[in-house]
């Protein structure tokens, strides 16, 4: 169900019968020589519409650009401040409880806006109580990818156009992925990378933060179907937590 | 050339080359019972598209939410402000420029938005001067418009799901028009419309203005052809600007 | 009625028996040789007067300065933002309204105040929702304004200190117009200004487009009037819808 | 020299001239019975045509309206933000710097004025350093009138629609005084309004904070002609203080 | 009762019995050579602390830092905005009330505070209209501060590391005070200083502004007693307004 | 080396020697029935004066106020928002850059501070480009803690007045911790408060995330010594990377 592809006539039934609503939300980033810019974007585009599929959950256009403040010196990067994403996820909000729906996904293929995500949704939880707010970035693959990986991640919460990521797009989005191109550059971030501002490239000139060489679609495919299940996991719980309201 | 399907390797020579970024901007909005609610963003995309072939610009990712406070009541539309707007297009202008763009498109499928873009336009005239904005919404249209419609306009500077965006529609992205569904409504717009905040639906049930039955494909190419002339020239005449800078 | 000239004990009952207040609302601007850099001003403050005396509307102090983005750059002029100007419509607003006003006329003399002022009606549309602003420049003139003319308007939608608005001001403050340093100087605005910002010294000298010679009071007072008799009917309607409330 | 009355064409030379605007600083405020509304905004226009001619300054177009919380529940006042105020005097402070002058000199009437005035005073000295702000209430006055009134001041800072102000008045706008309406009402204003949010009605009926019955013209003219020595003193230190800059 | 002492399980309970919290507010602010840079911050708490025993009220955590605009450029000061202190005592208000508490009382001890809290007082009269708000600052000192000077005020409304305020810290923080270092400066502070922008080290090197030799123990404990009284009265006031709510 | 005890004559030399301030971040907040509201206060100001005697730095006063959002409806808390928290931070670092100071440590004893922190870590990065700025929050004590711990964690990111900080503050701050009230309450957090704003009170009526009663002074000092070893380093490196600029 794509949203825009809905007319006016039929569209508030059609809302009323749903009451999900799933904004894809990604970013314009640098991405390693072997993924696209909008790697993403591509990433929850893919991610909403499956969700969708099984949740019945209407998929908004997708917001393309988001906060990448560390990458924004790479080349193609565009960075957009977190006050700015704040300001139009709140708007969106809003507009959508006006128009009947209650529950509001934000699935993120960007981790660096989490921090934008969040304290949008916790505005949203002040201004429009009875709209519930999810936002998502890969909930509950903490395990399997520990399994999975080849090698170990680069860093504790970080990962970026490495095995990992390169696996998500084989297994969602094999068109834009060049393997031929995968490299591996595992860089030594250093602990002050958690404790001051630090732009990339003070640690890594490729922007891949590991091994994209040992990716496959069978890793993505594994850990991306335990995020899907998770995510329709939250999205029938809070349509259950809606009742008849 | 789509911006988010390259590469960081490989795009900073060509945005050197090129120096030219557009981005299409529409919005979600009731398009009455024939047009679905991304008309503005699928007629902001096509026509961007094409004048990114004709001038070797890139494409950036669509910006998909805009202003439509006149519409908003309406079911389907999702309206953001202009504050938010402002705040986006400026963050984007000026990670442009930091990547190498000396001229900034944006073509504007939604006349809603030219108040935020103007704003925004001229806030980057002042933050990052050597950077040129352009704000393209169907320039140089008029003679032509007036000559082809079989029916008045009701309205001396909107237009909504009428003769004449259907036809675009029929031109650009016919596959998302649905004729059989088409109709005529031509509201009577109090003059009151131009002199007080008020919602469309004060005077019009179906959020079109005008009589859809008599768009047709021809009409679109002929008015949109004029408007992709003149989006042209208007960037060629900007890249010159640039001189050797 | 001068508001500023009342005095708190009688204003209240006054109040309740107009409950509309006029705000005149111009701008310090470049007119070329021959008007004042209040021109703006002294129009809206004479047009608001008029429309008072006919509705028994309230005139508010003038608000006089205004933004002048095109002209900044020109001896004389004074620019305020949009910015401010929102703000502090709307607290003149949200205040009239707790005085027990409920039409708030905005009689504007300067176009480049109008973005604003729509922005300032929206967002007081919401907060005060039985205060019914209107925002009136020169409303319904095209037909009478393109009869008397024999000049062409050098611009679609602009005009300043030529034909037009110095016949308004000979009819409207005659003593502050010097017609024997009047000219003509008619600009070929290029259709660029209307897509990329541009100051206005960029295709004139003189800030005067057009042939301020062939001004007359009588062109004035034909347009004027039209002028006055649409807005005095905007703001009768206006009364009307207000009822017994 | 009123500014709004110049033309761009010859302003230029005689900013260079003089280099000193003067803005008029007042409000619309509850006065008692026997003063208009417009009180604040009178004696700022009066006071600054005086010190115009004293000094060669400009005086520009008055700002008639001004944070009047203490007094905005009583009829007819108007109070608008701190936050606008502050906003709107900062952008008439850099144009003016822009067009060339460098002494903006706040000629204020309302004491309610003056935190807004001097946080945008402040600002000003950031954003364009050379710009020589000046802001005057009244400077100098505290023993002539301490010595002149016969009854004692209602409050330590506050004085309004009293002895004081109507003298003001008398001496320089009587045409808007109606000394038969005057009155005395001297209230007994609680320690705990200087130190808790109190608005005036709470204390006083009239508006009246001491006896105007005792106002006279002469009272008037020997305090306002010590403040205005004082006001031109300033303006020509500040001069001086240009240099030949 | 130190408030950030006490458990969360038990505080419930006090909080409905106390209803008043006291936030002492300081500086880190430049205070001659016998004063340390904190001593707004120590008198404040020392305030807050006797008066909260006399009347029952929780002291807050002190708010160490302040609005030091015009000391700035001395060595040790630590400035902040008039913005952030509004926005920041706002959310401790909300945040009170909230909790229960009903009276919030702020003991200030840097003059220049005063308006960032009376500003921030008066949004919460608007946003939590129950809560009583007090901004004290030495209230009610003047006639025993008169009496007892040994040296005329520098200036009507500063005072600064001179007698008095010495006199304060060596009845209230005398460890803090190093008197073999106190010296006498009396500057000669120009008109022009109340009238535009003027950080002090234009008329003073030392930051001290009168003759801190003559401070005394005595001095202070009398003008700090009477400021109590007053403090403890205008608590007990309010607490009564609140009657039985 | 406390920073507000010191005098303004002789500070400015120290600054240069030192040339590193570090600000003690807290937050007044539930802590179950054993910990004080103040617990994230004591921390931050006792892990800063232990870095302090070891680096050489100064300790500004204590900002002892945080962003407490997933608490603040419990009793005792005190809420503000990150807005106003970076406010304030910005503020007082370009202050601290102003008077000489070049490596800004924030030691933070509060996990909900952590976005404001970084915003205008991030903030300051742009405005004072040469002011390092660091933000500490138990840096480096992942894998001693998971060796120590006897309970497992309640979540992966949060501790709260359990096992792990209670130990914290009997090593740093023991009078303020009473063991006879320390409990066992381990919740059972739903994954859901990790994708959906969720104030605690829907799955703890302690506040109390594990098992307090297993605190040991031992285990805190065996992790805040690992804690402050990192820190310190962190430090070292940021002096050592200013040179002799």
């Amino acid at each position: 169900m794509i949203f825009q592809n809905e007319n006016s006539y039929e569209v508030k039934e059609k809302i009323e019968n749903s009451r999900v609503a799933i904004l894809p939300i990604g970013a314009v980033e640098a991405h390693g020589p072997h993924l696209p810019l909008g790697t993403d974007n591509y990433l929850a585009e893919q991610l909403s519409q499956r969700v969708a599929d099984k949740t019945g959950a209407f998929v908004l256009p997708t917001l393309p650009y988001g906060q990448v403040w560390s990458l924004k010196n790479f080349p193609g990067s565009i960075n957009v401040s977190n006050q700015s994403l704040i300001s139009l996820i709140c708007d969106i909000g809003e507009s959508l409880h006006h128009q009947g729906f209650r529950v509001f996904v934000l699935i993120n293929g960007h981790l660096g806006n989490a921090v934008a995500i969040k304290e949008a949704a916790r505005k949203l939880y002040e201004t429009v109580p009875d709209l519930k707010v999810l936002y998502l970035f890969y909930p509950g693959v903490k395990a399997i990818t520990d399994e999975l990986r080849d090698t170990p991640s680069a860093h504790a919460s970080y990962f970026h156009a490495c095995e990992i990521e390169t696996s998500y797009m084989l297994y969602l989005a094999e068109q834009h992925v060049d393997m031929a191109k995968a490299i591996s550059d595992i860089p030594d971030i250093p602990p002050s990378a958690d404790v001051t501002p630090t732009p990339w490239e003070e640690f890594t000139a490729s922007a891949v933060l590991g091994d994209a060489t040992l990716a496959s679609r069978e890793k993505g495919e594994a850990i991306i179907e335990v995020a899907l299940a998770n995510m329709v996991e939250q999205i029938e719980q809070a349509k259950k937590s809606l009742g008849n309201k």
